[in-house]
């Protein structure tokens, strides 16, 4: 049996809303340690990892490893109709083929439950090895998603390029060109509007930014985000989730063909 | 001749976007008593009833009854034109086939008249006699419209259970099922936040969603809705209009296969 | 080379939403005494002409004359990129074919370059005499951009017609007619609630109501508009840009076939 209960009901429609313009379909493993969900995009080139620790919740229970195939945006139908301050428990009985949200409004006066039929997903889980990045960005959320946006309406992919002083966010299109330095500044008043940059090399790797845009439908998880950054990698960026876990998008450089120039 | 003041213009406003969705064309009777409408929805499925009471307006005159015909979105159009603190008197003379809306600031610096042609529209007035309903529900009526939408996004119909305990919503569709139950509850800080049954005998009734939804267009008149419920009758979703009348919405119940059942 | 540096850098934003739906490709001239343009719609039927003066810059350099074509929405893509604070520079070389927008963000830890080609756009430059008007009408510019808005949904052109009393703006359409009159309000607390008339003569004159609604565009420029009529002249309609110039409509009046009886 299953059992997860969270109080902060409204993290998991958040968690929803950032993944499913990603991924269609996508199986929630259960198991002892958390709720984990890993899975490509649709056109098998970014992917999306997210962990929900078991202490993040008020009540974890998982009889034994459980992996549930749902489609997102019927789960995310279902989660809508949750209040922002509802407590939300997630529900399976071992052996069943349907899944059950249940939301409760803080003064307990409006109970719903919404159960959905699971589907059979292939998915093969990829070992992500631990890797030692050549520099770290780490800077506001909302910041990153604007400088996304931003170039989305002058080209169509962005050049991050990382040095001591700062990150530098390129793109050019048919109007132009656009460049957006942000420079480090770990004096803020508030720790989460820092952008600190830790980097053993200076790098500069180009990608899409349809998927980058993607990627920040995560914002409202978390003031700050980390971008990962090798040559020979993929991008890792990652919103931290408070106290419970992450959701961390992959994605591979692009080959320019300018970099095949000797 | 007919001339009718409302300090509170913003009230007609609200009562035109009400109904506009559900009726197009409508005869609007005015009489010593007050204004009212009764009309059909264009599928002849569900039915309106507006009362707004001589005593609510500041000025009412009406020197013999007069029924005009209108284009409910034309009426719409002139009336979004008043401002919500506008002063709303609207005027007709005997035997003339228009009528006017006239706005007025509050400062009386703007003043606007808008004159629109009346129609001639069949209609017949139903009488709708008094009845003793099996349970009646009040609630608050924000509420009510979050559920309809909700359930809308899982199935087409609901089930509308009451027992002492509370009224449940349910819905069934392709995804899945759903259950909201809001619990009678008469201990709050607020009256309007009330949610209070009066049951004769336990009702479970079926109704489409899509009218549901059309009657809760209504939810900007009232911070209250209170919805009549018996087997063999017409549902009606009443709305008050404060110290003037009311907008009360009828649908008969769905007769579901299931019913049929021994 | 030229180099202007605004600190209110979401003023410029506010000049190109205020013409780029009225004119797609225009030359931006810059001279000593400050930077203008001055351009027909596409349709040629209206007139916009704007100024900036040089002392409203914090920074103004400009060697010699030198006149920019742009695309006004490819400008605008690269405006909207630019935060509501920050400042912003336009910069161009000498012989150049490309203008530099840069945005510094006010703590200065955000720097944006932005490059775009400038285009060949013939233009011929119109005298616009200064004039008498038999009136001019100051008013609340939302309070005007409020009754294009309002007036569109009934008709397509609008009369106004200026009297010592006030100014009326009429229409008529399918569903009928709308008269709006704002009376002369001098004894308002705050001088930009005003409705001032300054009347030589009384004047009535019909317009586009697609222009005037165009205009309202520049609403956000200035909490007043002043509106310039004259029987055998365009009408000006100016939105005033503090302390640095302003943005001034010309539109000429429809001759009506009611007009041409005796």
């Amino acid at each position: 049996m299953l059992e997860l209960r969270l109080v902060q009901g409204s993290l998991l429609k958040k968690v929803l809303e950032a993944i499913r313009e990603l991924v269609t379909d996508a199986n929630f493993d259960c198991s002892a340690t958390g709720f984990s969900l890993q899975a490509m995009d649709s056109s098998h080139v970014a992917l999306v990892a997210l962990l929900l620790r078991s202490e993040g919740f008020e009540h974890y229970r998982c009889d034994r490893n459980l992996s549930m195939g749902m489609n997102l945006n019927n789960v995310s139908k279902m989660l809508r109709c949750a209040g922002n301050n509802d407590i939300i428990t997630v529900k399976a009985d071992d052996g069943s083929d349907t899944v059950t949200f249940m939301f409760e409004s803080p003064n307990q006066d409006k109970i719903a439950d919404f159960e959905m039929k699971l589907m059979d997903i292939d998915s093969e889980h990829l070992g992500i090895p631990d890797a030692e990045y050549q520099a770290i960005v780490r800077m506001p959320s909302s910041e990153f998603a604007r400088i996304c946006k931003d170039l989305s309406s002058i080209g169509d992919t962005v050049i991050i390029s990382v040095t001591k002083e700062g990150v530098k966010f390129s793109t050019a299109g048919d109007i132009g060109t656009a460049n957006i330095v942000c420079r480090q500044n770990k004096t803020v008043d508030k720790p989460e509007e820092a952008t600190i940059i830790e980097m053993q090399e200076p790098v500069s790797l180009t990608f899409a930014l349809r998927y980058m845009n993607s990627f920040t439908k995560a914002t409202p998880l978390s003031e700050t985000v980390t971008i990962s950054l090798s040559s020979d990698l993929p991008v890792v960026v990652e919103y931290k989730i408070a106290e419970m876990g992450y959701i961390r998008f992959y994605l591979a450089p692009k080959i320019e063909e300018d970099d095949m120039k000797p």
